[in-house]
């Protein structure tokens, strides 16, 4: 069965990137709620190499500002929450927990170009399905690119086993700051059926 | 406000990966809607680079055929479409008419390693997508990685401007056939909030 017109509407049609969000603070629950979905979504031999950082606290906020663009500042700062989604490069310690019929699956990724190619794309889908999550539960995300990654990698990754791959803003954003709504690429431009 | 709980499942937890599918084709309308909605999701300075073949007919079936892993054949095989998901690198001569307010965006793409990493990076998250919107329709699939990427480039995207990504069969599934559900990783296993 589809999921009503109303959801499509709220996780595709008329979802918006925002960038001016309502100030009260977002609670434990919603953030756990939102990767209680995500982790769902399919990978590569169940492989869930995302890693995310919620950064909430105001201090927290402080060690993330010097590394954004300029452009990023005011509505990361402002956001209730920021998500430094990653990717594991030693995801596969965790596979024979995840993938456990069979025992040599994690051999599968011992080269290290396969493992960070692998985390690349599955964490960049798991990154689309946290974004869906997002919206599914009613809440508004800005997802961006614009940011110092190795600058961030240094300040919340230390132990260099994750790299950042991109922000997300998390909130209620105000419909009214919005402005109008970018083209997308017919089918014609980005598909064919053969 | 959220989407139903019902929604939450066709789209995240009750949705599972398929293998054995039921036979009758897709129409060619199913296949426009899919991308109708995935196309709405956000990337970066909205470049959507995703590209996707549909392979449906027989002979493009067989073409796809030598390039899987033995474990994909028979699956692949009996769907009734496959998505070759692929990913532009040269996504940025768009970009003048989907970020339109922004005459230079496309000039910050002119490094091919910049433009590679963004291609990689959005066309994963438009990946995952492409999974939600398949579900979402009330359509089942089975996104895979096991296959010779540069056999598919060389036999489906002959121009080199477009790389293949994953592949994603698609269809109505059999839910007698499926495996116990794998695990995920907890919130503490993947998450941290600071």
């Amino acid at each position: 069965m589809p999921i009503s017109d109303d959801a499509l509407d709220t996780i595709f049609r008329t979802a918006r990137t925002h960038k001016h969000w309502e100030s009260a603070p977002l609670s434990s629950a919603i953030l756990m709620a939102i990767y209680d979905l995500m982790r769902w979504g399919p990978t590569s031999a169940n492989c869930s190499p995302a890693r995310i950082v919620f950064v909430v606290s105001r201090l927290a906020k402080e060690r993330l500002k010097p590394h954004l663009l300029p452009d990023n500042v005011e509505k990361t700062m402002s956001a209730p929450a920021t998500a430094i989604i990653g990717y594991a490069l030693d995801f596969a310690r965790y596979i024979p927990f995840l993938y456990p019929h069979d025992p040599d699956a994690n051999s599968w990724f011992d080269d290290a170009a396969v493992a960070e190619r692998t985390a690349v794309r599955n964490g960049s889908l798991q990154g689309g399905y946290f974004i869906i999550a997002v919206r599914a539960l009613g809440l508004d995300c800005g997802p961006m690119s614009g940011f110092d990654n190795e600058g961030v990698d240094r300040e919340f990754f230390r132990d260099g086993r994750v790299k950042s791959n991109f922000l997300c803003n998390i909130g209620y954003g105000d419909p009214k700051a919005l402005h109008p709504r970018r083209p997308r690429l017919s089918f014609d431009q980005a598909c064919r059926t053969i």
